[in-house]
Formats: C-alpha cells, structure tokens, sequence
C-alpha cells in the first residue's frame, strides 16, 4: 500500500499512473491525488487535509480519522523538511503533489484500516530553478 | 533525477524497474542499489555508503564526494525516522532497499553534479508482519 | 482519560488513588500502571509495551493496536526527554512509573477506542538526590 | 514539587485542589495557576511568563530568574508538542492550564530554590471535539 | 578554515581582527562580515545569503553555490538555537555578527573549495540585558 | 564572558591564549580547557563534567550546580551536531578541544553566577582528513 501510493504521487503525470490506479481500484482502496504549492507549511497541512475531506477518504465528523490522517501528514512532512519541520521560516517554498490512499490490509496482525500519504514535488529558494526534489511518506491506522 | 532514484528503489524488484535503468544510462547517470536490514541506525549510513564507494557512486578518497554523499543519505534516514533518527533505541527494526544516483543536471543555476539518496522499505517491531512501509530522500550537490 | 491516565501515574502510591480507579473501571476503561528503571531508552520502550500486552490494555497479536500502543509510548517519552529522544547516550537515567488506560470515548466526533500514556518519575545522573522530577503524555486512536 | 505543580494543573477545577494548596503553602512554595488558549506559540509562552512575573514567582528584573523560566516553559511545551514546537504552523491549536511553583528543595545536593511549570489541556484542529489531551513539564534551577 | 572563520565572527569589532583578516587573504580565502538583528527567523537567513551574493562569495545565479550556502547558514543557526530552530515563534529576538568564508583547502581528501559561516552575538528577550551570548556553526563543500 | 569561552577553546594552542587567560583571571573567573575523542556521545558528555568537577569549577556535591553544567554541556553538543545529537550511531567521531567558564555577571538584570561552555573542534569520518571543524556554544545560570 506505501508502494502504491508512492508511485501515484511519483507518477502523477506519466501514463503508468493508470496501472497503479487500476491496481488501488482492485484493492478497493480509496485514493485522491491532489497538489499544493506554498512557503506556508499550514497552508501544505490544510491542502492535504482538505483534499482528504472532500474526496471522502476521511469522514470529517471523525475525529478519529482526522486525527489518523494528521499525523500521516505531519509523517511524510518530516521526510519533505528532513530535520526541520519549517517552509518559509527559513525561506524554504515548496511545491508538491500529494497522494493519499485508504485501505484494508488482511495478512498477519493487520486486520483493518490504514492510510498512507505521500508528498513529492520540490523545495528550495522562491526562484525558478533554485529548488531541488523532495520526498515525503506517512503510514497510520485508522 | 529525484524521481528516476525514487523509482528505482521503489520498482527495484519490478520489470518496470528496466525502463527506468534506461533512463539512468541515456542520462549519463550512475547508479547502484542495495539492500540492508538493520536495528542498528549506524550499520544503515555503513552500509549505503559502502555501496556508494565499492560501486564507484563516489570517489572514497575525495572527502568532498563523501561529506555530499554522507548529507544526502542522513536526509534520507530523517525520512524513515519521520521525527527521531533512532531505530534500535526506539525498538524499531528496517528492512530498506536503498538506491543511490549521481550524474550532472543542466538546467538554469543547477550546472553540474548532483547525489540523490532514496531508502524504501519496512520500519517496525522485530516480528514479521509487525511492520510497515517508510520512505526516504535525500538531495545533494557533489 | 487523559487526566485520568496522569492521575494514575501521579497518585500511583497515594489513597487517592483509589478513587481514579473507581472512576476508571466506572466508565469501563481497561488500565494498568508498572514500574520500569533504565539508561537505556530500549528498556523503558519494551517494559511499557510488555505491561500493555501482558495485561491484555493490547492484543499483542494485532499490529494495528501495537502500532497505536507504540507511537503513544513515543510521545510520552518525548515529554520526559523534552528535546532528545535519549537517556543513557547523554548520560541521563530515569526511574519511571507508567500508567496506561484503553476505552471508549463517545461525544462528538470521537466515537471509538482510543488510548492513553502516561510517565511520572525522575531522570537525572546516575546518583541519588541528582535527578528531578519528569512527565510525559501519550495519546491516540486504537 | 513536580508531582504538586502537576496535580495543581489537573485538578484544577475539582475539589482536591485544595489539598495541593495547603501542602504547597505548608512547604512555603509560591504558586500559581492560569490559562491560555492560542494556535499561536509565542502567545503560550508569552501568557505564561507574564502570569510568573505579574504573580511575583519570578522577579521581572532579574534575567537570571526570568532565563530559569523561560527553559522550564520551553521544556513544558515539548511535551504539548511531542516531537515539534509548533502549534499554528502546523494547524493546532491549544487550550492549556498551567502551573507554577517556586521554592526550596532541601535534601541531598539540591539546596536552594527551584522552579517548576506544567500544562495540561488540550490540543487539536480548531473545531470543538476535535482534540485530546496533552500534558507537559519543565524544571530548573533558579 | 573553521578557526578563522569563527574569529572573524568572534573579534569582528577588536583590533586582532586584522591579523585574521591578513590570514584568510593570505589564504586566497574570500570573506565578508555583517550583522543581522531580528525576531524573525527568515530575516536572518536572508541577511546571511544577501550578503554572501552582494560580496561575490556565492554566485547568485549558480544554484549549486546557493545550495551549499544555504545548508552551512542552516547548520549555524542550529547551534545559536539549541535544540529549536526558531526565533520569535518563542519569543526570543537576535543581535548577531555573522562572517562567511570561501576557499580552497588542500591536504588529502579534501581538494576543492569549502564555505564556511559562523554566526556570534545575543540571543534572549526583546529587553536590554535580557539576552546572553550565542554561537553557531556551519560548514559545506562548494 | 561568552566570547572569552569560545576564544578559550578556539586559541588553546596558539599564544594568544594568555590575553584571554588574563583577562578572565582579572574578571575573578574560574576557568578550564580539556580534549575528548569520542565515537560515543556519552564520553564527550562525560568528560566535560568530570572535568568542570575535578578542576572544582562546579561543586561535585551541588545537584543545582551539576544540573546548570548539564545543561550548558547540552546545549554546546547540540551545535556540534547541528540536528542531531548523536555521534556513532551516524557513524561520526569527534576531537574536541572543551572550556568552561564560571563568573559573576553584574549589569542589568544579570546579578550572579552563569556558566558557559564551548566546545571546538573536528567531527566527521574516523578516517584521518575526512572530517571538518565543529563549533558549539552552551550558557546557562549558576
């Protein structure tokens, strides 16, 4: 499931994309792509949870979802800010493209519901060409 | 570039894995993949930076090539711990397939080498199935 | 539950304790409270998730609820160590006593199992009357 | 002392309080208690520092007592935070009692005063229910 | 190089500035000096790089240059925070002398140029002698 | 008294180092300079402290004193690591050249004792030549 919801964020604009959606279909998993571009790092969490809502992947009455699904954002931001959990404070922009999936995983001790989210896009300096490639990944159950 | 070493890591064990080899070598590219397994957080940074040297990724007598490479992959590793660079300490175990690529990108400031570092794999309790997917990069100049 | 669970751990050698029992097992929660001294961060991570699965506060054989159990142990720890994640590497020991309490919580958008941490005791240099105080709090859905 | 200043802030709308008070009063310790709700971080610290000088804990005039403040408050957020110091940015927000308590501690090496802060309330997304508890502590040398 | 890097800072305003001056020119080092004060994080990172551009230690238009400016200003501001990289969000403001250096060394692994900076002066509260002094390096190949 | 700290550390072997000696000797400070090499957090942290106590800069059987020196040890160690407080477990070694400074600040709000420590000196590969200077500040009251 980290897999498949890696590769839809990675290969958003490529045609692969289609096998890795057929794939999450015939899982029947739930899944929205979505994408963000700030130096406000509460305007990347708001995006990201905001898709999630309204694409009906996260029931916005359940506090226990929402709660899943922040600390999966706060996760694959961690990997995007590696070591500082800052944007503009440090005059860092972003621009990424975010996954989201939602699932039943049935081996072992699994049993029930999770949810994955993955950012990549790139951070670096507000100047075309001055930003390099970023990568980001959550995981909890839900 | 960020997106062919996270590919190549995530697709490691997939035929589409070929294309992206492709890629790689049209671009002038190097590149190496790994596996390592590990609870201790040092045998991780050992193991990725000895496939670097051994494959030739780096130039182990040039500290410049090794102090990049060695940034890139604890930025990767801050991907992994999403909030504490710790693994054994905490009591978690990872089995991680690490890709590393190096070549020259030239476009507006960029003008020269680059190493990306990407670590995918499992994070968890030391008992199968106990576990789940984790997701690393990280971005140097060279 | 939160203050429940704090209290637990607070008044663990009190009369007053007594009552948070009572008020505990009145609304059906699942708790237990134990001792762990260490150096070494592993140890306080393992006794705490022992004590939870030997008491049945977890299934031991459902990562989903192991998974919940383990980032609530995190977090805690993270209020004892306020800053670093680490004990005996910087020379700090602690002597701790932990609560747990698992249940149900029904207002508004709760609506489920969810579980709680606590950790009370005294971190300090190996030696008697050189420590002081310190607290900790988990919390998450299960 | 920081089981006091920690009850102090959890019990403090119940009866027991009581009880915490005369003990901190038998033993000369100052106190005192209030709240702070914000999403923004300096306005927590900023209530908290100015209720300490206000209330007479801390003499506003001496940076050495205003300086053992401040790293108790820090520390004390650390444990509302668990892992980040930041609340706004990454769209929390708090509802927080806190707690402080000044005065000897007179056994072994400790010999002289000591401060203590702690905060307990509540942290979350910016809609009523849609938040848990949270509890944090800090100490120092005055 | 980090030795005279960090006295340039640290006698910026003495008269033994000179000796270190007639060493890093001696050297073929470039170098600059200036001071930053601020409650806000992004201003003093931007005043750092600013300065290096305006001075020609970095190249302004080669992204490699500004990349390895970037993360030695990051890890200097690391050690003027001390454990959070940030400034006004927790009511601390800064005074600070920073100097930046460039240059080739040569002796075994190292062959290439290095950038270096080194940040010096007050860190504490808006309010005269209410502050202490602060110290922070950072170093990168270029 | 910060900036003789670090000039203390920084000058050690050059003879410049008397000017700063004597100008802490008329201040009435108490001071101290020692080495560590160490893979291993814990010894550098280690020796620091048993140095502070063994020259009498701090009293062995003062917990407020050795907590204040704790501290400041901290605080120093986080600007050698620059992120992340730990050495072997990222495969880094570190030599460093310490002092320890102890004195009476009278202006202002100071009024007391305070303690500083610097730390200067290499840290990266343990392979002779792979490694770079390292620079960390702590300051705390007394």
């Amino acid at each position: 499931m980290g897999k498949l919801t890696s590769l839809l964020a990675l290969l958003h604009n490529s045609e692969s994309v289609k096998e890795i959606e057929q794939e999450l279909t015939s899982r029947g998993y739930q899944y929205t792509v979505g994408k963000v571009g700030a130096m406000d790092l509460s305007k990347v969490v708001s995006a990201i949870e905001t898709s999630a809502k309204s694409k009906g992947i996260v029931n916005a009455n359940s506090y226990r979802e929402v709660h899943a699904l922040y600390h999966a954002i706060l996760e694959a931001i961690q990997g995007v800010g590696r070591g500082t959990v800052q944007f503009g404070d440090i005059l860092r922009t972003v621009g990424l493209t975010f996954s989201i999936v939602r699932g039943n995983i049935d081996f072992s001790g699994y049993g029930g519901e999770w949810i994955s989210v993955c950012v990549y896009g790139t951070i670096g300096a507000p100047k075309k060409g001055f930003e390099h490639d970023a990568l980001g990944f959550g995981f909890n159950h839900i």
